[in-house]
């Protein structure tokens, strides 16, 4: 540090945290999205953006995001993992955005760096209930409209994260599935999270091979097409194979 | 956030960058110091830190990342992994190193959230004819003492986040290897970064295993031990086992 010279005005800037929650409701991966209601040019606005806010100046990084999600979602005891902190100016280049905040904030905004948490969760979580109450939706990926800020940008990355997370741990993918499920459904999660096509007979193949996914004897019930097998993820027989 | 009622006064950071840089010398892995003189209570004092400092105002995160690492350290082109965001306000809770860059950065100072990198890279790089122009040491890990900020906890977790990466990326561990390397500074630089010893009989049917160690017809020369042999990285043949 003694080394540098500096040369330009320091950032000082305001903190805050974003959370990326996202579930899966049998066919698409959704996020969760809270609604905005802004005015600009005197016109109002509605858009959507991420669960997040300012931190304040007494708050620890993870602490304010567990408040931050509790306050807006009424969701506690979220698993949430910090995985990027966003810092571009270009953040607030929308002046859409930096007027509803300061608003929101009651305080004059200029550059935010936030940090960004991710979380897979259940979609019958408590918060289904309370959606209406928090202004909240959970919104289908390819559905997902321009955010506000960046928004767009950090659920992008965070899917990246999520693709690598359970490349090591493909547990956390069970927990977004029902406690029994097919085989399509988890194929059809796997499809999601890595934004490709999965061959059907290769997948079943793939299934054998974890010997965590145990088939029930139970099948669909009252189905159009053929019944399709249930299956169950046997977390013991998981953590076994992770020693 | 419209329901988010503000309570408290918001944070109103200081942002800055702290940067990793690993290497390993064939026997322990070390990390790139800078040495730190201060004065408190009268006093001089003299520690370490990492690579860092705060951003300016009209920079982004990996701008500010290589900006500083090349102010501090004269390294270009170092490929930096943005890991974690540190932001407890506790970093700051020791008045020297606040004194200390308020001295430095000629401007107040309360809380400092840093957005810390990680890089992996040979210590036979240009750097090593410079350390002393930098104030720059290449420290074994082991030896590394207490620190300004939390910077033996980032230290800490950045490890844990290498470990990681190279689970999926081994390639990245030879980038800290010579071009040709013994099966012993192979498996001593897995025991480093995975922090265990490992049985030299099941590494070496580790490495046969990897299509991407090839043994060359060189072996080491002068030595007083039994010669060992050398082998090299192939990285054709890794990309291919990517695919």
């Amino acid at each position: 540090m003694q080394n540098i010279e500096i040369k330009k005005p320091l950032a000082n800037n305001h903190i805050s945290v974003d959370c990326v929650l996202m579930g899966f409701d049998g066919e698409q991966l959704r996020v969760l999205l809270l609604r905005r209601t802004g005015e600009e040019d005197g016109q109002a606005f509605h858009d959507m953006k991420l669960p997040g806010s300012l931190i304040y100046q007494d708050e620890d990084l993870d602490d304010a995001a567990r408040r931050v999600l509790l306050e807006l979602t009424g969701l506690k005891s979220v698993k949430l993992v910090q995985f990027k902190a966003f810092g571009s100016r270009d953040r607030t280049k929308n002046p859409k955005d930096v007027h509803w905040l300061e608003r929101a904030m009651q305080a004059r905004v200029e550059r935010i760096v936030t940090i960004a948490y991710w979380s897979l969760l259940k979609i019958d979580r408590t918060l289904v209930n309370n959606l209406d109450r928090y202004q909240a939706e959970w919104v289908a990926l390819p559905e997902v409209k321009d955010l506000a800020f960046d928004h767009n940008q950090i659920i992008s990355e965070a899917l990246s994260y999520v693709r690598q997370y359970v490349e090591f741990n493909p547990a956390a993918l069970f927990d977004l599935l029902p406690r029994k499920f097919t085989a399509a459904q988890l194929r059809k999660l796997y499809e999601r999270v890595y934004g490709k096509e999965i061959d059907v007979r290769n997948f079943h193949k793939k299934i054998l091979l974890m010997d965590y996914v145990v088939p029930l004897d139970e099948w669909e019930q009252g189905v159009a097409h053929r019944a399709a097998r249930y299956y169950r993820f046997d977390r013991v027989q998981y953590n076994k194979g992770r020693k």
